[in-house]
């Protein structure tokens, strides 16, 4: 259920019960020729309506804007700053706490460190201040202990491809060929894109939407597990 | 046309013809319980698409939260604050203007007076540095034209209500009776709620999905002139 | 009188009344050759120093910079950013605040959205977290329901010109022509000064000295009638 | 002349020939018993006006707020911060340097160190972007050199307390008596003002208006020998 | 060499030269009881000096304090924000690239992944503007390739108390035994020191003085291989 | 003793005792030919460690960057801005306080108007919410008081060289000459160097290591005094 379909007087009435609220944050990022730029929006969308459905949660109105760092000069990336980002996700989780939320999972789209950590420097300060429960997670860390070889697959590989396949088939497909990954070394550099020559990182032609639908429903039902055990009581 | 669902290397081709790119600015925001929390973010998006189409612009990924005043209190209005809503959209602009965007149409569902500040603040100091053509409006500064007398009719009244019902018949309805405005003076006070104690202003009892529709048809229509009218060229 | 021709010991005692304290916030502005930069300070410095008279108040020291959008680019308007505008209204009200002040009324003699708007920013932020009532109104908010045609009527026009007339008459004089608006539709642009060729707007070659002498004397009533109306108790 | 007297039309021929252009900034602030609040506000504005006429300068409008520390909890005094100081300074020097100004002079009349920190910052970062010459000081850096013994004299003192008598008779007199310093040691301390239990330091009661003049006129013309020393050519 | 023991004089010779700089970043933080609070402080600065040594570079004044997320709330850790990291880096970076240096290599002895970020925004402002190649990392970025079972070996466990026990054999000892890490999943919480409740993590009790030494000189020969390979020219 | 030389349960154990906690500022700045860079580094970290010593005090981890104004432009003058310095010092000291620190003392060597007022910010901003006794000063404030001739004495000059010389003997020498200061007037200037053409002020061609050994004692006993003085109790 998204929280936005309802009107004033039925949100309240829904909050009275203390709903676990879910807030999806994709981004708009280029991902090679074969994904859309809302890949990054749709994977955490489609997970977190699943996870609403599944344990009564209702579903904040998504942000499609993230911190981009490696392929912010690649065409389609629209990136917002560290600390646009960071006060936006203490802006929202702030008013969501306002309207009685207790319980919030923020689930990224995008799980490069520097967004990750401007989600998390914001989650921090709320947390400090508040009385409220925040998890914040990608939704790769759980893809990440999906059981399958994932060696050498990365942004818009063989996994990401698959799972947005399953989720939007008409906006993807698996890729004519491998993306290679070209280290860089240490060095900070204004043109990171060379380090992803093709756009995107591993064996991304190999994708297939029934490897992505196995993939949807672990990471939901990961998911579902690890709210229970942050959370408790209710869903204990 | 969404821009994200371009891949990369599709969006990179369309740019290149330096479309106009919309920006739909919605809100999270309370409209009395005949209307949803998502009102005030399907009326641009509506127009936005519908104008894109016109035109062979595309939209960027719309926004669904936006900085409040006299709701800020009710149940289920999320505020942003101005500060977070003048830098995302300064960080949005700029990073459509480096992907080549060089007439942006911001059109706000929202028309509060601090929030439309917001926005403008954030027009103007992108304006001065960036090679670039940015209109800003709401679509109430042209509802304000349509040809119906909307004395005293205001927020959630009855042409706003007329309008969501058009677009989204599920989530809207007529309301039960008028909304009464109570003036507050000059005070600056903590509890704007006071001044719309049902939640909406107006006639919304008598709105009807078929007003809705011509308004709909006349914003888009007007918004296409004006666009035509201030980018030339292309357009004339 | 003027809050800072009191001594220390002086003003503990004054505030110990709990006094209306009156803010004058001008401008230094270009309104054409007929009218002085300091029109907007002039107006609300005669408003506020009236009323004072008349309901035992005192005038905190007047500031005669404000944040400027349309004429910014015009000789001799000096305008500062917005932050600076809500961090000075912020700091001066919390020192007022800090000195006893529980009611305290801004009267901002430019009416520019931009600038109202850092004004009531600034106010907002207070009022959230002190004990105080604080008024904000620019006096054109007033002059508005003066009972007379001021359709095309603005920015150094026929009202304004009267009133500076009646209060400066050594530095101002009528306009030798009518000045024109032209319409810039939702463009934001940075030569805004486009808008107001003349640099004023309205019928500025009629204004008289005795029609802002009586313009003045509305305004400072009806502003006696806010104050009364919004602070009560001692004032009813 | 003051600056903002002058038409726009006016102002731009005046700046047209270059002309110094002193800013004096004041302050409100408890000064003991026998000064006003103005005490520091009058002083500036007095040597800017008389200074600008001996040498055809002009005279922005006056500021009469400031950043305080000592005197913070004394009734009376109002302080803006640190940063509020500092941005209007740069904004209001900025706006000056658009309008042509390219010799400015700021007086301070409150000379404490943080305050004078504040528009020094302010300077300093104007001066390293912008082709403009900026003089900063306090006329108390001059009234330093005046030839008599000033030792164990401050804040409110003899010397102080004659200057404004000299140019506000109505509002200032002599002290009754001397007002003591209580040396505090290297303790960041936030009750101040008990270094200054009179709020005052020095022989306030030895001060006569005749000294005043004396001081205030040997201000001016070591004002107007550094201005001619710094800006050299046309004033040479 | 210590930039800060030469004069000014021979430091100016020195730059001439083109030297790469490092800049050890340390902390002050809690590694358990057999280990100093300086632990992440002496590691990066022994490295630094060693290479600086080898490749005839010069070491930029240290920095013994961080941003600390996990250890936060133990005794003697000292945070501080986010934000002032970011800047101190960007200022640092800015003032020795204003005194010639062209290649900065900063290595940090903390790596959580908060204060590596902030000093990753650091460089990354600062690598956009200006004409200088930065190289970040920690060293532990280079100890987990030293061929050694590391698994769940961290915070003050074997590998950092060896470390250490090289460098400062009279500040550090081997725990009495094994750390424990207990797994918070993925709640942000305000005392995250409960998922550390020894203070250290990982086989502190088999750590030695010889092992120590063998991962700093595999550390030391990794760095200087690491900045021959990004900065080429002189180092190849 | 420094504190981060003791381990997180040492350093648990002092802190209970509520000893002093001084935090030398240094610099990294440039003093001629003939002193090196730390100058102001290795002043305040010999005075905070024989302070210490006599007063079982411990010496929180030195900071050797500061805000530099007169010789930012000179070889070897690594300059933070004022904010960040400002921000670094109530980071700190709130980071000590939340480690039980209730006496904290600020030496700064760098005596700079600017660095100092940064400083003062940051301290009085903590001093007003929490509950802790701060001083700051610089040891140049003491040294203001040994009974030597040390007019026209300054930055770099034979006070300074002496104390450097016998703090360390390796890095400093007397100067071959006089330095002199060439007075700018009031004008803020980007290239206020002009101002000590040699980089240094005074007599250092009269410096002694003897010399430098009276004063450094003198400045350690006095320092002593004004502690028992400002923090009573204890030390009484």
């Amino acid at each position: 259920m998204r929280l936005d379909s309802l009107s004033s007087v039925q949100f309240k009435e829904v909050m009275a019960k203390k709903p676990v609220v879910l807030l999806p944050i994709g981004a708009t990022e280029a991902h090679g020729g074969h994904l859309p730029l809302c890949t990054d929006s749709v994977q955490p969308e489609y997970v977190a309506d699943a996870v609403a459905k599944l344990i009564g949660g209702i579903v904040a109105p998504p942000i499609r804007y993230a911190h981009h760092s490696s392929t912010k000069n690649m065409p389609g990336t629209l990136s917002i700053s560290f600390l646009t980002t960071m006060h936006l996700t203490i802006d929202v989780l702030n008013s969501l706490i306002d309207n009685g939320a207790d319980k919030i999972v923020i689930i990224s789209g995008h799980a490069g460190s520097s967004h990750i950590n401007a989600l998390r420097q914001g989650c921090a300060e709320v947390a400090e201040k508040r009385a409220v429960k925040i998890m914040l997670l990608s939704d790769y860390d759980l893809v990440d202990e999906f059981p399958i070889d994932q060696t050498g697959d990365g942004h818009g590989g063989m996994v990401e491809t698959s799972r947005v396949m399953h989720i939007c088939p008409d906006l993807a497909r698996k890729a004519p060929c491998r993306g290679d990954y070209v280290d860089c070394g240490y060095l900070i550099v204004s043109d990171p894109e060379r380090c992803m020559p093709m756009g995107y990182v591993g064996n991304a032609q190999d994708a297939t939407s029934e490897l992505g639908k196995e993939i949807n429903e672990f990471v939901v039902n990961r998911l579902v597990e690890e709210i229970k055990k942050s959370f408790g009581g209710l869903y204990e």
